[in-house]
């Protein structure tokens, strides 16, 4: 067994499950085990279970309960959406920011080789959607649009409600990955007026293996998944019910403490960053609406591989690009997208906070980097 | 909180996780919470958790390491097989037996809307697959067979190898759904000589949420779930760390337990179908070789659904029909093709025995059987 001592600020990677949710897990990863589909009474056990989660997600989120579909990740609710609802409909447009995730991007090129359009529709260099160029696409016709709530990389917030409005008088469905939003902002399915939302356990501290897709039951969509008929349909499969107990847990605990959760992770990450502006970084998408714990920076000159390495060596925990793509050494697509020059766009590095980090843990960091900073230009120096 | 007290008899359901496999889990549902692709410490140390438990895996079923591809369920493999070999090849013929699972069945019927043909291939009596009916759809070009190694509800064990060999000579790929037969007999990935096997952890004392696709790595086959690109591509979404330890941590316990479970499964099983003939049951596919540890049966003239629900209230957690399939009150489709008339399949109830299970619970549930039988055949009487 590896233990892990290094300081952890990779919170959009993943996040380490609460212990007041591993507590709720825990009965049903023991003495409480029955196939939710069973009709016995340790089928209805897990049956109960599976629906309270329902509604803690449901209630997370401003939703019904019916309006929850459980599926086993973030990832599988956007390809759920994506193809899903393009599979449901004849060929037409969709449209798609161009700072999506790629378990939206590769679901929606997949769907351009069914005989589906795409638009990719461009940001600004904030990383904010540009609504013109969205009104334009929406005049030829089009099934879904899908924009993410905040992206993972920058932590820049769309005007979703706005983009969804407009989407809807075009007569268009409109879906959101608000995967990294939830628990860091105020997510409310209602108010952000979708057809459709993405939601996913890990990123809120709970457990790996669940996530939710948050719909619309006016919207036609086909099953990825097909078999036993779990999910009125939508989602075949044993339910994973320790996973989905520990789903709605960690979302009443987001009802719960989210305003607190969130003026603690913008301190420090106002600190954070302070400091690292000292330095000489960077900061991507800063002037506009984010995240309160993401920091997406570069310090120019400075390979952020080389730096993450660095960091890591000195027991820090923070990512290069997007965590959640396979190995690549491509500049991050997101900051190309926002026009940064891919020299500085490969220097990016991202520092996500979460619960358990301290303004010691940022304070320490920053003199760390300090340091690594010397160093790494002293050898680039003389590599010159 | 639930507290279950009744015997469970429905291991073919869902099994409880085994202490050691959780013992395994722990540490990656708390300290140890890195997203696998991230490349710092706590990604690392999660990357060497799911390579351990790839070689577990790996091991229990005689394949490479890098012939198994992790998904979140036992449906999903199946899924990914069929829908992922079929798209991956021009329309052709598809044949799947007519007793298997609707996670396979379904997959098949949708890409009979996508062009493929797709022939079910029938069963005898006794639930085994009719070999001259098989090689008269093969005479057709064929792209897959998909044949489960052991039937969910009946538990009676195919010839795969046997299979495997006819689908080669006519060039067509074999797929089979091992998830019931993993842990209850010997199941070897060349010896089967398929192509592609599925596997699930949570019928074999392992974690919900994890699954396995084995696959010859010379197969063209395309994911269903698109993204992040994790296993090669196959399969993306961020890895449940957790649930693939237990997996590979519950193949490990059935590589060096395997020999004792069957045999005390068997000796259990013996004895309930000597106690449940005395009562009168009719025993579905007893003439041929079935898994050690599932009894299928019917009491002419009584209903299945009202002997299990009789049974639960008992304190007795058994099964009517498949436990994976929703709520339907149609008689077994397994049944139904081993050509059992329609009024006796309605009267099916499932034993399924699993670790915990002793020789005790048996004695004690043929006593509560046989009271109830008493007790349903006196109202049917007087209904009558």
């Amino acid at each position: 067994m590896i233990a892990s001592v290094a300081t952890y600020f990779d919170h959009n990677g993943t996040t380490v499950i609460d212990p007041r949710v591993l507590g709720a897990m825990l009965p049903y990863l023991s003495n409480q085990y029955g196939n939710a589909t069973s009709r016995h009474v340790y089928g209805r056990a897990s049956r109960q279970a599976i629906d309270r989660a329902r509604e803690q997600v449901a209630d997370a989120v401003g939703a019904h309960p019916t309006q929850v579909v459980f599926t086993g990740s973030g990832t599988e609710s956007n390809n759920l959406a994506i193809t899903g609802i393009a599979n449901s409909n004849q060929a037409a447009a969709i449209s798609i920011s161009a700072i999506e995730h790629p378990c939206v991007t590769r679901p929606a090129l997949a769907m351009q080789q069914r005989g589906h359009r795409l638009n990719m529709i461009a940001v600004n260099e904030h990383g904010k959607l540009d609504m013109d160029a969205l009104k334009t696409r929406l005049d030829m016709p089009t099934v879904l649009v899908s924009v993410m709530l905040a992206n993972n990389e920058t932590g820049v917030i769309q005007n979703i409600a706005e983009i969804a409005e407009i989407t809807r008088k075009h007569g268009a469905l409109m879906h959101t990955d608000a995967v990294q939003a939830l628990g860091k902002i105020k997510v409310d399915f209602s108010d952000l007026n979708v057809h459709a939302m993405t939601l996913s356990s890990h990123k809120i501290n709970g457990p790996q293996g669940a996530g939710a897709l948050i719909l619309d039951k006016r919207v036609d969509i086909q099953p990825i998944l097909l078999g036993g008929g779990q999910e009125k349909g939508l989602r075949s499969g044993t339910e994973n019910v320790a996973a989905i107990v520990g789903f709605g847990a960690a979302c009443e605990l987001v009802s719960r403490e989210l305003l607190q959760r969130t003026a603690t992770l913008r301190q420090m990450r106002d600190q954070l960053e302070t400091g690292i502006r000292e330095l000489g970084a960077v900061v991507f998408g800063a002037s506009t609406e984010r995240l309160p714990n993401t920091s997406f920076f570069a310090f120019p000159g400075i390979e952020g591989e080389t730096l993450v390495m660095a960091l890591d060596r000195k027991g820090y925990a923070v990512a290069s690009g997007s965590a959640c793509s396979s190995d690549s050494t491509e500049p991050s697509h997101v900051l190309l997208a926002m026009g940064v020059e891919p020299d500085l766009a490969r220097g990016a590095v991202r520092v996500s906070l979460g619960s358990g980090n301290s303004m010691e843990q940022i304070n320490g960091f920053l003199m760390t980097l300090k340091n690594e900073l010397t160093r790494l230009r002293q050898l680039t120096a003389i590599a010159v």
